[in-house]
């Protein structure tokens, strides 16, 4: 087992559209494979309002609590886009211009009076925040402490990410390996059972699917450790052919 | 303004595998539409792992803060479905065999003999807890207090909330109208505050959105009051041809 340090992470969705199933979360998927590919682990997730204070609340409650706090949503123009406000009452300082943000809005309208008190909303952040580029739609996002701030459309979210790429700090990004069993997971889960109680170190997830009125299961293990996920994995196969099976490796989703 | 009652829910979401990445979370949207039609509102979700402590103190903090609670998955037979042993906990009772659950699954499997152990656990629920039927794959959900614990599976959790159709006390529904404003939010934000403004009651949403290369706007209105939710869309309809476009009514989605 790694005894390298473990990195945890919290991502909070701000946005009505999410709380009323108008639009259906795309971030937390992504933002999860993509900190864990940087050795992050995504602890938690919550989808909150756009009200200010439960954003100060939560926002304080889980940047104590993880490394790391992403949040996707709420920095555009409109009278909806609290976020940054929010924010900066949370860590207890002024929102405020930010020269190089607006010093972008102003070069990507075409002048500082294209720059309507709607879109210098978008210039704003927290004192003492460093911006987060935008390469899609320029409005930047923003750090501070260990909140990072990124907007909420799922192509711009991920091209915000993508800039932070190699400046996060992590761990050992946490292996998978993924077993299609064939057979229903009642017939494996006690010798399942057993080989979580000899792998503690190992999260052994076990994922009934049901295709074409086959009733399989899908049996996924994960751990930083390349050479006891090896080990668990094949426990799980020998333990798939003792019932009278056959696995099948499978991509891990 | 509706001077009814407001009823308030959380969604938790259970289970390893959404915070890895390796599934996108279906439930969330589907629970928010449902219930919205049935009067409850989803004021906040989270989506955490499958680890006793944090299920335990994560249920008693919303159980206690909304009206309503619901849980999607770890309710199988597998050593990482500790769902209904956690939620036994967090209600301080025995997570007991449930008489008429282990019925349902003798008559599923084929006789008392063909209920292994793993599939017994999934005839448990926490003492008091009355059922929630599955008429997909038979091994129930169930509910205590305000706590309603569901499968993660969709399509098991959507026939599991059907069968609560019609149980649940409610009040008016949020209606909802969408406007394709056709242009980009900067320009229509100083009025859209304006008219939020005026219609503190009705949320106002503004998302915009790039399709085919064209910046445009869906502006959306929610309010359980039909006719202060037609005046605000009608104010909204007329901001957008006074900016020179021409609103478009939209599916809310």
């Amino acid at each position: 087992m790694s005894d390298k340090r473990v990195y945890t992470a919290c991502i909070l969705v701000i946005g009505n559209e999410i709380l009323s199933g108008r639009t259906k979360d795309e971030n937390i998927a992504h933002l999860a494979k993509t900190l864990n590919e940087w050795g992050i682990r995504v602890r938690e997730c919550r989808v909150i309002p756009d009200v200010e204070d439960t954003i100060v609340r939560t926002v304080n409650e889980v940047r104590a609590a993880f490394d790391y706090v992403f949040t996707t949503g709420g920095i555009g123009p409109t009278h909806d886009d609290i976020t940054a406000d929010s924010i900066a009452k949370a860590f207890g300082v002024k929102n405020v211009i930010h020269p190089e943000a607006l010093a972008i809005l102003v070069g990507h309208y075409g002048g500082r009076d294209k720059v309507n008190p709607a879109r210098l909303r978008m210039a704003h952040a927290p004192e003492g925040a460093e911006l987060i580029h935008n390469p899609v739609s320029k409005a930047p996002g923003f750090r501070i402490g260990n909140v990072y701030v990124m907007a909420g459309v799922p192509r711009i979210m991920q091209n915000m990410l993508e800039g932070l790429k190699g400046k996060l700090a992590g761990g050992d990004p946490v292996r998978a390996t993924s077993i299609d069993a064939g057979m229903p997971e009642g017939i494996l889960a006690e010798g399942l059972g057993a080989i979580q109680n000899r792998f503690p170190d190992v999260d052994i997830g076990s994922y009934p699917y049901s295709r074409n009125g086959k009733h399989g299961t899908s049996l996924v293990m994960r751990t930083a450790d390349v050479a006891r996920l090896n080990a668990a994995t094949e426990e799980v196969r020998t333990l798939v052919r003792q019932m009278g099976g056959n696995p099948i490796d499978e991509a891990v989703g």
